[in-house]
């Protein structure tokens, strides 16, 4: 078998696919990219058994032949290249040759016959999105997945299509993110779960391209111009997040975000290790924000100005996660909807895009008295 | 006590100390900053008993003061504050209070008493240096100090005054630096080894800015602009790697650097990891490199255009050694000088400033047969 092709393109398409390589993994097939030259067109995949990529490029081969090939040794060479016309070429036994006009490079090859297969998604459904918008779900909704393998599905992140839209949820049981972007109506209510890994790949892989989505029960498939990547789904039934949600959170609290975040940067050098704990003091034009170190005898106040509708209030958060959630919102103006020191408060931006929702839920913690 | 400061001042005086604060020690006093206010100036140091660092800021305070405050915590306070201006004030007890306009921060501090002392060298001895000379002198030699602690002088780099110059050297036994500014001529030969934690911090301080070096037989310092920068040193001889230099190798090759460079970084990929071998085949007009990975069955080859004036040879080499070699010459063209496969071969580059010299040596490895 012999056929050329250029490093550039075979870069690209490499370091497109790479990403689904484990780099450890019981399976030490799973390092390898399979190639499958077949009738003109090389087809490259690699899958880490939750996550697969698959791509192809034209190659004028004189014969169809699949083989294994070392993924991360292959990646390092040819993007260690100039641009330059590579031949590769087999002896039908063992051996990779490629050549350059300055250099000769044999790779050991194994047979494909070990390589798991990479599931394939009924292109029956399709789902066209823009590739920016759904960069943009993802990236506001990823940071509040579950760490916890406890409860599975609260591990990934939910696709949920309704009649409202398509909606992203996660949570991991003390936040709650739920973003919805309204121009992806559909008849149906599905639910389908991605779990993280994949979740963490797939924004790698987004840009500008539109993107289209298959589903089935137990894979998703998104086609990312020449670029093909699936994953499986997470088969478990995702929480009635719904029942979570307070309904009616009566006391608005208007602030700046970035004054806000800058405050509680501070805070979470003095909340303690064990507590995590900023307290909110809150009054009709002041918002003032504690933090106390008790094991370092340190602690810092401050205030910043807002507007408040409600009566006082003393309520305490894990200054880690005011920072995630604040650091997920675009605006610059948020509000804080605010029933009582031990129910759930929800934060918004005040401004949102006319095609979208934002809504993120934080637990408040018992302050210490 | 109270005085006050402005916080980007202060946070780029204590950017500039916080290096010297150790990250993990058996002493936890040395993860402080030690304050001395003392007549209208405060000087701020951390040590961590090889390197100190120092440096002072005007304050108009009301009494002089001692305090040992936590260094990471201040420092990470202060470069979180916008420009603002921050009143220090304490108690007299333990308690060291900033405010800002929205803002208190209280934090404990201890007393001076068991803050280790700082050295002093004397300034009778000064060496002015221009500050990006004496970096570019370290950047080129401190790639090769030794990281094995058996022999500690070589875990340096030794400073060597002496009439032609001023010299720097490391060696590890496999490879060894020599670079010499000619413009600084010395009546006398004096040797001074700086430990590898003080070189790799010094080379992150050094700018434009002029350097002042003062000398004592234990301990050397550096004057960059306000900043003071002090480092013991290793107490030990240096040894007399003139006699490892061989004084003829008449054999030499000319090639292009970032040529040879290119290729090395493959060889690297196929270079086993017990052996890390690459074979140079050297002839009149081309040098072949080639290594070869047996336990993966792979191995490469490339060509590489070059001038030699010798009896063509084949000689190995470690494949990292090279590279950080190449990495480490600024000049296009390099010179090979050779005297046989089993002599310690000298790289130059073609060209160096009327003012320096630099010289390489590699031990080469026996190769594989």
């Amino acid at each position: 078998m012999e056929f050329k092709v250029n490093s550039r393109a075979l870069d690209k398409l490499l370091g497109n696919i790479i990403p689904a390589v484990p780099t450890r993994t019981p399976m030490p097939i799973l390092e390898n990219f399979l190639f499958d030259i077949k009738d003109g067109s090389m087809i490259i995949s690699a899958t880490d058994l939750e996550i697969s990529l698959r791509s192809s490029i034209n190659v004028p081969s004189d014969e169809n032949k699949k083989m294994v090939i070392p993924a991360r040794l292959l990646y390092d060479i040819i993007r260690s290249l100039e641009d330059t016309l590579i031949t590769f070429q087999t002896d039908g036994n063992s051996k990779l040759q490629l050549s350059t006009e300055n250099g000769v490079y044999n790779i050991a090859y194994t047979s494909a016959e070990d390589f798991p297969d990479i599931p394939t998604v009924s292109t029956e459904k399709e789902i066209a999105m823009n590739g920016i918008d759904l960069k943009k779900a993802i990236d506001q909704t990823s940071f509040a997945m579950s760490k916890e393998d406890m409860r599975p599905a609260m591990t990934g992140t939910l696709l949920e299509f309704s009649t409202d839209g398509l909606r992203f949820v996660t949570t991991d049981g003390h936040r709650l993110v739920k973003y919805l972007n309204k121009n992806f109506k559909s008849e149906t209510e599905e639910q389908f779960i991605i779990p993280e890994r994949a979740i963490s790949v797939l924004t790698k892989l987004l840009g500008e391209a539109d993107v289209k989505l298959y589903l089935s029960k137990t894979h998703i498939s998104f086609q990312i111009g020449d670029l093909e990547f699936i994953t499986r789904l997470i088969g478990e039934k995702y929480p009635a997040y719904n029942s979570v949600i307070p309904l009616e959170n009566e006391n608005k609290l208007f602030i700046s975000r970035p004054d806000l975040n800058s405050a509680i940067k501070r805070m979470m050098l003095f909340s303690s290790a064990s507590s995590k704990q900023v307290k909110f003091s809150i009054t009709s034009d002041n918002l003032q924000v504690s933090a106390e170190d008790i094991d370092h005898g340190s602690n810092a106040i401050e205030n910043i100005k807002c507007t408040y509708d409600g009566d006082p209030m003393d309520i305490g958060f894990n200054t880690a996660y005011v920072h995630d959630i604040l650091s997920h919102i675009d605006d610059e103006n948020i509000i804080f909807k605010l029933h009582s020191p031990t129910k759930a408060c929800i934060i918004e931006p005040e401004n949102v895009k006319e095609n979208e929702e934002l809504m993120l839920l934080l637990m408040p913690v018992r302050l210490n008295s």
